[in-house]
């Protein structure tokens, strides 16, 4: 590639059912593109709660703190692990999918030791697993799981989980990056002390911003810490400090100020829509999206009830060519599916109704295109 | 604050003439609000690619890997250090400002341990005093020092100290998030090992993404170490699955698209203009701010030679009330200027004359409205 061949980049534009990025919605990329103003500016400043206030709707909860991390849904991840974990701690994790063995390295780079209650990839968690884990391990400090498998469309009983996790005196930490914005997530509600989502799924808003939550329970560990937290950029100590509470805002990073503008507009289309009615959209439509895929004979990997209605696990028919029909579909009809991945690939086609990818549009379009390349 | 009452968000306005985010180019951000697109997609790999040899170019260098991490400049901060840090590893740290401080923080979180070459804060490192260093610390493993000090706007003689480094075999870690695109950096001329910079600075980008550029020599580090890097997200073995090289694409986290198609155009806009016309650009407008402030009877805090001419510390005059002038051109001009940071609050105006912003009209302005608030 030649330096002086390089040109402005004008993308495609694609209809984004994949696993995420989800289809964005045009307020937010227009929000995207606003002017730029000073990280400390007293305007961006009062954007900055009204972000916090709109994820503590989002999250429903009361948490203070309540903020967007200025990096992606994985650093939204490690930005639990390495403030709630310390070197020797225990931690159960309820693995059914490749989120689950992200989380298994994240608490082995803190330090900690992970135990792993594992489920088959395409299954709910079993609270009955992880009770007995609970039982055998008697000093775990905290039980991490994904409520929303990304890589699988499984959705498990995060407040089951949550409960389990405090009778035996464990902090829950939940993995939200699919489910927010799309199907039920309620922190107070369920006990989460910690969680983190993604911005660029049900939220309609681009990759890059991993919104987080962490209970006073999390809170009192954080500060109660023997050992400095290993990232300074991730530290909630000092993160704070910018983001929180009522105190003047000390300079910690500079933030990512589009995309904040970004994250502020979807989540006001958020509260617009209300997020009952965002859950109930998410629903009626894959009821359509089911329909149409059973008319074509097609199957679902995941068993009803287990489903999320915003990313479907779709089995690949025998003598199909799975890769070729996603790349037909991308190449011919601008259309992205997403591909299994781990010991799914091959196996099952990932399709997300996600946010504001989450019509009827969308919906027959996709169903049409995919009879159409196969 | 009430969430009912929370609306779109419209920012003022403003001119930047801060220590950053200075003025975005309008190319840059008609480029974040494009149609986002998948992270796999083959037209954003490609797009990827272009960034790759744009930065190459932008660094002066030949690296492979030479990346934008995705996350704001103190995340690229931390990626230098968590992937060639290992715990018991001496790093020796030249500190003239509140960066050197940061450096500090990374080494000490990594298990290093950090030697600390004092110079007061406003001048340039003293290669005579790490020269020093490095005889009393036959072991040490890595030099670092930040090229341009944003807290101060001092240069220091990059090239002078990676040589020192390498006398002494130890590895080169430099912070240019400043100088970056405003004045000469030339990783491979100078044999910079490890090297970090924003996007919010002389690139005309907005904030969130943090350049990056490791050497061969950095990299049989990174691949030979003992023990596994301590962050999942900015461990460069897993990093470079995703945007490395020949073979396939290795997904690691959702990269942040729109944030990317920005800093793509901010890097086709410097080839277009030409690297060393941009350096040109840059020391010329310096000059005519200089008449300027000196005309107005003001002084640099900074001694000529080791002045930025992208960033001017101002010496606030006995008898102004700093942050009155600040809060009145901010309210009355719209325009922003920094305050100082650490030990030099109270003393310095931080006025930056950085990428888009650096041009006659935002100089005019900013004289006069200087002169008319004082």
């Amino acid at each position: 590639m030649k330096l002086d061949n390089i040109q402005s980049f004008v993308p495609p534009v694609r209809t984004l059912m994949g696993p995420g990025p989800s289809d964005i919605h045009p307020r937010v990329l227009q929000a995207m593109g606003r002017p730029t103003i000073g990280h400390l500016d007293p305007a961006f400043v009062e954007m900055m709660d009204e972000v916090k206030v709109l994820l503590q709707y989002a999250f429903q909860t009361q948490n203070a703190l309540t903020i967007p991390v200025s990096a992606p849904g994985s650093a939204g991840m490690e930005t639990c692990f390495v403030n709630l974990v310390e070197p020797g701690d225990k931690v159960i994790i309820c693995q059914n999918g490749v989120f689950g063995g992200r989380m298994k390295e994240n608490v082995e780079r803190c330090g900690g030791t992970a135990i792993m209650v594992e489920d088959e990839w395409g299954t709910a968690v079993d609270p009955n697993k992880l009770e007995a884990a609970l039982q055998a391990n008697s000093n775990a400090k905290i039980v991490a799981f994904v409520h929303a498998e990304t890589s699988t469309g499984v959705q498990s009983d995060a407040k089951t989980l949550c409960e389990l996790a405090h009778q035996y005196d464990c902090l829950s930490l939940v993995d939200t990056v699919t489910s927010l914005g799309g199907t039920p997530v309620k922190v107070d509600e369920w006990e989460i002390d910690a969680i983190y989502s993604g911005t660029q799924k049900c939220l309609s808003c681009t990759p890059g911003l991993s919104p987080v939550s962490f209970s006073d329970r999390a809170i009192d560990k954080i500060k109660g810490r023997k050992n400095r937290v290993q990232s300074w950029f991730l530290d909630l100590n000092l993160v704070m400090g910018y983001w929180g509470g009522e105190t003047k805002r000390a300079y910690h990073h500079t933030a990512p100020i589009n995309a904040l503008y970004g994250l502020h507009e979807a989540l006001v289309l958020l509260k617009e829509e209300g997020l009952e009615n965002a859950w109930a959209r998410h629903e009626n439509n894959y009821q359509v999206f089911r329909a149409g895929i059973e008319a074509m004979g097609l199957s679902f990997k995941v068993k009803e009830g287990d489903r999320l209605p915003q990313l479907n696990a779709v089995n690949v028919p025998a003598g199909v060519n799975e890769a070729e029909v996603r790349s037909r579909l991308l190449t011919e009809y601008n259309l992205e599916i997403g591909a299994g991945l781990g010991s799914l690939a091959g196996q099952i086609w990932r399709i997300g109704l996600m946010g504001y990818a989450s019509n009827l549009k969308n919906i027959w379009y996709c169903l049409n295109a995919l009879k159409a390349v196969m």
